[in-house]
């Protein structure tokens, strides 16, 4: 099989389907300019549970139900779940997929979370050792601002750089039973470090691994911008997509014509008051699901570069005076006829 | 390839090398009963640096670059990393690893993530998507304490059920290249929770999700106890190896002659007030470096069942009522002649 590609990328011989996918959202997202695509809007962001916390666990389980449901496949069928959020020792997921009882991996990747759990997936299934597979990803506004920032009922200020966390999450039955998705291919990240330290203003410190990923990513395939139908981030927002083009620019790349950044595509910054956009591992993963993935059933997007992109810190390596350094991983996604 | 196997199980047909390793720890874990044979003892905890955080990266940095040493393998020769640690969204890792500049997949399982490292990395060898992976995972006593109980100054006062957080990394370099140890299977662990909320008696609370996975990877393989010169759990120290005998003696086995936990294997009980046992990840990684690996090496164990295991919790849950789950990873190591 020839598998690996280039410095940092696969390519699959016998790519991998996406199967199904489902997607649950707060009630914020469900207002916003997608908001009719998403499967289950939530009438209270606390999803009928006491804590943030809980809720996020609860939009977890829902939407690998729903993910599974779609796909009549059992969860005694999915043989691993790959999992991720944004809290601390990754509680979200922990809590959300305990009921499901399906062996588990999990992960860590900030933002671009959602892209390291499809990445691990698709691995997965394409080596065979498994039918299918789980990748699932969260965030929460509430638990977020808790642990990264103040309670909400602090009601802080937020800069116009900030992002507003998306309380959402994505889940992506990967497997062989054929689909209209392949993930054909993928790049793994590293971490990429320009010395920013403000953490409210992480799509500057995101911008650089998503140039990094994404030229690598057009190296390891011989690929231009060209090649791709969208070139899709996680959520750079409006700050981290002007300064993602001026680094491409540099390097001899114009992705202005194809880039979509989930972040600017949950909301409506004008109406919804949420500055830079939408982020959290909900982010790419509730848009993946909801609008990107439909547009590439029906052939509308022939192949789409998917590009979460995570900021890593945390309040203890902020409070340090560490910078955060920015991580990205690609996945190509194909329409298949 | 024949590979998936039972339930939650992979068995290799071409197993993959476990080239080399490194460990890193403090001077507690140096002063203890296995002290002689880490690579590298710190002076200090501090390793030179300001924060108990930055001395965990720079431990999980050493210990990469101590293992790939070893085999005379550069870090652009390395092609995927998989590296976790306790902290809250990963810092250790982030910052640790950053400057190897080796595409990287972000780990959290708590104290069974070296499990979860070693399961991925040997995963990705054994499907030929590169020829040398690293595995990595890492704790400190300090920045762990600070993390889920009091900052050290504080001088709380700790039950005797509670764990001692190793202060230390392990890394593993698997590949394709021969070795004397070969990784031949694993077992996935799925969350196992009984329901326990005390956060400090970890021991209690992993013991049946290690009693679940050792009891699944016996019948994946169709194995008794008896198939393996060792049956070896991360961490769940006095407390927790009791309950272990306990749960697997009423499913008919009984594993008392041949169970080691890395928790009472790295400090002494009696003379250095570690109370249960080590923890953390660092502390299963370390013990298998130093202490395990070099007996499979030298044909004195022929095969090993490596378990590390880990408490699913943060502070936030834990104050919140939640219960503390837990989850562990089986690894098959094998001497190969």
């Amino acid at each position: 099989m020839k598998l690996v590609k280039g410095a940092q990328s696969i390519a699959y011989d016998r790519a991998p389907y996406l199967i199904s996918s489902a997607s649950v959202v707060g009630k914020k997202e469900g207002a916003g300019p997608i908001g009719e695509m998403f499967d289950l809007v939530g009438e209270s962001d606390l999803f009928g549970e006491n804590t943030w916390e809980e809720a996020e666990s609860t939009m977890q389980r829902e939407a690998c139900l729903l993910a599974m449901g779609k796909a009549h496949v059992s969860q005694n069928q999915v043989r691993y779940l790959f999992g991720g959020d944004l809290l601390r020792q990754g509680i979200a997921t922990s809590m959300g997929v305990e009921k499901l009882q399906i062996p588990m991996f999990g992960l860590y990747g900030a933002c671009s979370t959602s892209g390291e759990a499809l990445a691990l997936a698709s691995m997965s299934v394409a080596a065979g050792y498994g039918e299918y597979i789980l990748a699932v990803t969260s965030s929460h506004f509430g638990s977020a601002e808790k642990e990264f920032r103040f309670p909400l009922s602090y009601a802080n200020q937020r800069p116009l750089s900030a992002h507003w966390t998306v309380t959402g999450s994505g889940a992506f039955l990967v497997g062989k039973k054929e689909s209209h998705v392949r993930i054909s291919g993928l790049t793994v990240g590293k971490i990429v470090d320009y010395g920013l330290k403000d953490s409210q203003n992480m799509g500057a410190c995101m911008a650089p691994a998503a140039c990094n990923t994404i030229w690598q990513n057009l190296q390891d395939f011989g690929r231009s911008p060209e090649d791709y139908s969208r070139i899709i981030t996680g959520d750079l927002g409006y700050v981290g997509q002007s300064i993602l083009f001026d680094l491409l620019l540099e390097k001899g790349y114009d992705i202005r014509g194809k880039h979509l950044d989930c972040g600017m595509t949950i909301f409506d910054q004008q109406t919804q008051d949420t500055h830079a956009g939408g982020s959290g591992c909900g982010c790419a993963a509730t848009v993946l699901s909801a609008y990107i993935l439909p547009k590439i059933e029906r052939g509308e997007w022939e192949r789409v570069l998917f590009v979460p992109t995570g900021a890593l810190m945390s309040t203890v390596s902020y409070n340090e005076g560490a910078s955060v350094p920015g991580i990205a991983h690609a996945i190509v996604l194909e329409h298949k006829a």
